[in-house]
């Protein structure tokens, strides 16, 4: 059964999954939620809470089996199978995110890389060798790509998606600051660095003149 | 008078003001909240929502004074001033924020950039000179950094947080995969890559779920 969650939800639930995973490989076989609550920063009745979405998994006073939520929190997520992503655009961003070998150990396989400068164009990065634009749809069915990573310049970001929606694309996930329209049955997330850097402004603002008014 | 709002919100308003300023630079006086929700992503209905939390901008109708709305949002998003950031950590990621020019087009000055591994200390990246974590005391006061970018390997980062927060940081914008232990009184925003690929996992395959369930 399907069934709507928020985005902070499922953000958590990979958290607690991190936390099994490791106390998984230490084979360690029971897990509190205090204890989920606390590495995963979050508080007991947050863990019970979002666990209950999906059944019972723990036994009352007892804790959750490690082994057995980790496969469950992998079901959920649909992370027991790897998924294949492709980089668009391959400057600072992209060529980082290229190198970046957390996503193997996490079952993401970058797959191809693309970019529309022609001196970018046969180089190898990471063991990827980056492609012309012109060859994307074809490279998307034949690698099985289902997630495309945005890192092009802003100008570039709407049409690049749009390519690799076309191209079968099911999820993107966007670095570049712009927010994309897509297709409502294309998932989108955001990774907009300055965008979160203004919110810290707020934040370090409101902070400051709170402090001001109780003074 | 300072008042919570939603970090949802707060990304909103930032979406919103980079289309004011746009908007401004073209000498546009006046826009409406539909077409400021149709360029953000969002409702014209979202839009008054937000902007009524901070008073009334508009006049009903009429649309909304684009210079004046731009000045109250960089008032209320902090963004009046510019900011000082230092980096945490010059891998991949580190690197490639150091040469991000939006950075500076928004009011952020990347003025100071960390690593422990010798190698890459006294290097200059993007004018940046890499310094010895032993200055960073030092640097954060000297410079008046309010911003810690963590760029750390996973098992650096908390140690790097604690340490930028006892020199001063306000504010933490983390890279690591982490969540950090930090006062309550640091804003933090987290920018996890595969965390958020994961949630893209979810979506992908509670969509390809409930597409089965109505077959």
């Amino acid at each position: 059964m399907a069934r709507k969650i928020s985005d902070s939800t499922v953000r958590r639930l990979s958290r607690y999954l991190r936390r099994l995973r490791t106390l998984d490989r230490q084979e360690l076989k029971v897990v509190s939620s205090r204890e989920l609550a606390e590495s995963t920063g979050t508080t007991a009745a947050q863990v019970r809470k979002d666990l209950s979405h999906f059944g019972s998994f723990g036994k009352r006073g007892q804790g959750y089996a490690v082994s057995d939520l980790r496969v469950h929190l992998e079901e959920i997520l649909g992370l027991t199978r790897r998924w294949r992503v492709a980089v668009l655009g391959v400057g600072k961003i992209g060529s980082a995110l290229l190198g970046y070998g957390f996503f193997t150990q996490r079952g993401f396989d970058v797959v191809a890389a693309f970019d529309s400068d022609r001196s970018k164009i046969g180089r190898e990065l990471a063991g990827v060798s980056v492609q012309a634009l012109s060859e994307l749809e074809q490279t998307f069915v034949d690698r099985e790509i289902s997630i495309a990573i945005i890192a092009t310049p802003v100008e570039a970001a709407q049409k690049a998606a749009n390519r690799a929606v076309r191209a079968g694309a099911q999820a993107i996930l966007n670095f570049a600051p712009i927010k994309l329209r897509l297709p409502p049955e294309v998932a989108v997330r955001e990774m907009d660095v300055t965008l979160e850097l203004e919110g810290l402004c707020y934040l370090v603002t409101e902070a400051g003149a709170a402090a001001e008014e109780t003074e």
